[in-house]
């Protein structure tokens, strides 16, 4: 047996409990968020792994995962309903009892009293914890996380709600003891690329992205966008820093005007800030991404002191309502030109007196194309002081992935001006 | 040990391999699609993991999940780079050498001379194979899969990029041995539930979503609504057809009003087919929400039929440039009241000339709250041929999540409606 002896300082595991996502009706992105944090706090992640609602399995795993490392974050079953057994699995893994703990209790009837309801049977059975164990606080809903510390490893149980388990995450692990468990600091940057494709970024920073590097350098699509993650393990974190800067430097000076020149978590943040420093404001008039502009824009905290609005104009009507573009000009050239996206950016910006107004129309399937307008064909305009200006791209890809790529590149577009 | 003992049949067990995996800095998209397939096909998932790119810890994961499944889902680690050793692991585990296989460098070097590339050293190490193995086809891209056969288990690795194990996977899992597994049918259907929180609906269902029935019933919160699911497993498919039938039946009649009539993926596809339905259509004004009901509703196919486009007013000149709301209506009530609510919503569909219009404006926070407006109170309206309708509600949660349930509140307004 394993299990009595203690595993290395800094070891961390991840057990996902549910069987939605066993089965893949939900695609765990818990687990990889809970990585990414332990990572960042120094633990070194050694075991992931996936169970179904069920006691027994629930214990089999947490041994598992008690047996390699020190502490395990366990994410799931900790709902109201029967087909909740977290709080089970956890008490038998410990070997005691579940009992009302007055703590977890006040967590639950916090939540019941911010949505204005009373506290049912069900709710009742979230404030058990093993015997032993402490509530961990969730500010925005009703089930407490649960804290136990055993001999070898500590285990910390958080709701599968991934915005519940999001904001809980940093705090409980910063609860946690970790005298002795020798952390090393983890240092991670990142930068924006937009318009290169991944294989062209890779052969450029081929070199940089070679295992065994002291400054470890990937690649990661998301959204329309490259993300380019530099990352230093050391314990002398500001050496750490210094190496992770010069790799970044190195980075951009490779990829040119294509990495987004603001550090920020995503490309709207980024817009977002540009617009700040230029005291500009913005409005949106939206076709082929029907919304998806303001919906990435309003994401962004304190963003209506730039961003005045938009314009989803789907139907030609609307064009010409909402934003004044002229029917000859739709008759003439059809909604999905270079004509009417300029017309779409001059009108919303008129119709919101904004310095900027960002436009895109095109075709985004899977019907509706032509062989002079594929699926995929899209126009970006920018109506600015410095005048107006169109581009023209045809992207790839279904549906959804056409106007994700598409959202990317009408706020590079603004991004790119921003920037000059 | 467990090795020797022959798993139940029909189980199946999931390994990824991949430092970027197990660290989160990817979500293992992978797991939850082989995950769906496997139970589409008859499969019992009973096991996820994740390890690292190291041969020790593959070969430990290869030895639990070969114990506990008949067949075992490896993904990633098949590429041509130093790191890749999901190979050696295998190999290890079944106590064999590798060796080149020809078959497999066919399939290497076709992919090869589909990108105008030559063989280099790294790329020949993919036609490695443990001996006795047999190399899966991989049509667009250079890793060969891998499927070894064991007296208990069977294994199937295929390589990481996402693309490549989607088009490998069904073909692979067809071409296993099935005979004697005894795989019985899967019969699974869902309703949409809007507007009862969880532990409501855990208590009206209780008796149902009790473990061991032969109908496994679950709750799932996913983008403001809540989904239930009914399972049935059984070698006699439609008598599994028809008990989950009642059983969904039984969830209609004991939730009432808070099911969606319709079928549908989500809420806004089956607002769509309500709105196809009744020949009507659609125009929204979003504030609070800020552009995301449409993002919502452009994400469904044949959406602009009904759906003429809506405007994200934002700010308050824009609710009157563009809804024509009152000044004098926003500086007496104030922007987030329920006549502003109704002004936009009949504004936007007086605008469009649509059969609906529907708004939303509230207080999104964090900042902004007041006694008397606290963040999180939001207003609905819809305009339509019998008047306008306007709630109010207060929604817990952070900006995104108020945001989020906001528009699924936005869209059950409408659902209603169309359902009465």
């Amino acid at each position: 047996m394993n299990q009595a002896q203690i595993p290395p300082p800094g070891t961390a595991a991840i057990v996902s409990v549910g069987d939605e996502v066993l089965s893949g009706r939900v695609v765990d992105t818990n687990a990889a968020l809970v990585a990414r944090e332990l990572e960042a706090q120094g633990w070194r992640v050694v075991h992931r792994s996936t169970v179904g609602d069920d006691i027994e399995a629930i214990v089999a795993h947490l041994r598992v995962a008690a047996s390699q490392a020190r502490v395990v974050i366990v994410g799931g079953g900790l709902g109201p309903t029967a087909d909740d057994v977290t709080r089970e699995g956890i008490a038998r893994f410990a070997g005691v009892e579940l009992a009302e703990d007055p703590e977890a209790l006040a967590v639950v009837e916090r939540a019941l009293v911010r949505s204005s309801r009373g506290l049912s049977a069900e709710n009742r059975r979230q404030a058990l914890l093993p015997r032993g164990a402490r509530p961990i606080d969730n500010p925005i809903g009703t089930a407490p996380g649960i804290h136990w510390a055993g001999p070898a490893s500590q285990i910390l149980a958080l709701p599968g709600v991934p915005r519940e388990l999001k904001v809980m995450l940093e705090p409980s692990l910063k609860g946690i003891q970790t005298q002795g468990l020798g952390l090393t600091a983890t240092v991670r940057d990142s930068v924006i690329v937009v318009g290169l494709p991944e294989s062209e970024i890779g052969r450029r920073l081929a070199d940089l992205m070679a295992r065994g590097a002291e400054v470890s350098v990937g690649s990661y699509p998301t959204e329309g966008v490259v993300r380019i993650v530099a990352e230093c393990r050391r314990t002398d974190e500001s050496r750490a820093r210094q190496l992770v800067m010069e790799v970044l430097g190195q980075v951009r000076e490779r990829l040119g005007g294509a990495v987004v020149r603001r550090s920020a978590p995503d490309l709207a943040t980024a817009v977002f800030r540009e617009l700040l420093a230029h005291g500009a404001t913005l409005a949106v008039a939206e076709s082929i991404t029907g919304g998806s502009i303001c919906n990435a824009l309003v994401g962004v905290p304190g963003i209506s002191s730039v961003f005045e609005g938009g314009v989803v104009a789907y139907a030609n009507a609307q064009k010409q309502s909402w934003l004044g573009v002229q029917e000859a000009l739709l008759r003439s050239h059809g909604a999905v030109s270079a004509e009417v996206a300029a017309a779409m950016a001059e009108g919303v910006r008129r119709g919101a007196s904004t310095t900027f107004g960002l436009s895109t129309t095109g075709v985004a399937g899977p019907t509706g194309g032509t062989p002079q307008k594929p699926v995929g064909l899209v126009y970006f305009a920018l109506a600015g002081p410095r005048g107006t200006t169109v581009e023209q791209r045809v992207i790839p890809g279904d549906r959804e992935l056409v106007r994700e790529r598409a959202v990317a590149a009408a706020l590079d577009l603004l991004r790119r001006e921003l920037e000059t």
